[in-house]
């Protein structure tokens, strides 16, 4: 399985540098980040040089930053035209969960189940929890 | 209200690198890694010298990359002798929204409260949305 993580500037490659620094270097891991003075077509070219040369049976997982942001968007208008799965959203405990998934050996329908199921577990008022503040 | 947002490696600097382009540069936010050659006091101290110049009323928001890590913990510890606030977990979507709440003038207790409402809403599965598979 391929990963991809894309978004606005620099959160794709912070968060695939901080996840990586908990569960060690990954294969077949990228971000990619669309930046100011840019066009979405840079973006875009991006993925779908990689969507376009999928192996047969192979997953592709593509995670971006913000539902109905830019990176989003182009992941959208590629799913009419190529076979990949896309979650968006995505904070460290999730990208984390994700890698230790594929490690593990989940597909992506599996990873994204499971995802889906953590989601709202993952964020936590700190304070209340310690302190029971209110 | 200062922010500040800290994280294993590179996921902080990142987080409001995308959350400025989106909703343009901010004041009084600051991002800090802790990288794997680095004792966790580094971190520690940083966090620390914003604390203990805390102005009376100042509200101070702390928002941690992953329940548990190193700047999670040593967040935790400076929950003993500080005040400030403390959520865990955060994605982009929250990040914009922190942010948007702040200059709109709400206060850290209204921002946290309307964070964990909307938390597990700003994670979705887009393949599961846009063709339903299953």
């Amino acid at each position: 399985m391929k990963i991809i993580v894309v978004s606005h500037g620099d959160f794709a490659k912070g968060l695939i540098n901080s996840a990586q620094m908990l569960v060690g270097e990954q294969e077949e891991l990228r971000a990619y980040g669309i930046y100011p003075t840019e066009d979405r077509s840079i973006l875009s070219d991006k993925i779908e040089k990689i969507l376009s040369n999928k192996k047969d049976g192979e997953e592709i997982l593509i995670l971006s930053d913000i539902f109905h942001g830019t990176p989003f968007n182009v992941c959208v208008e590629m799913m009419e035209n190529y076979e990949f799965y896309h979650l968006t959203g995505i904070n460290l405990p999730l990208m984390v969960e994700i890698l230790l998934q594929r490690s593990a050996g989940s597909n992506v329908f599996q990873i994204s189940k499971k995802v889906m199921q953590e989601a709202s577990n993952t964020i936590k008022d700190v304070t209340q929890l310690i302190k029971g503040a209110d």
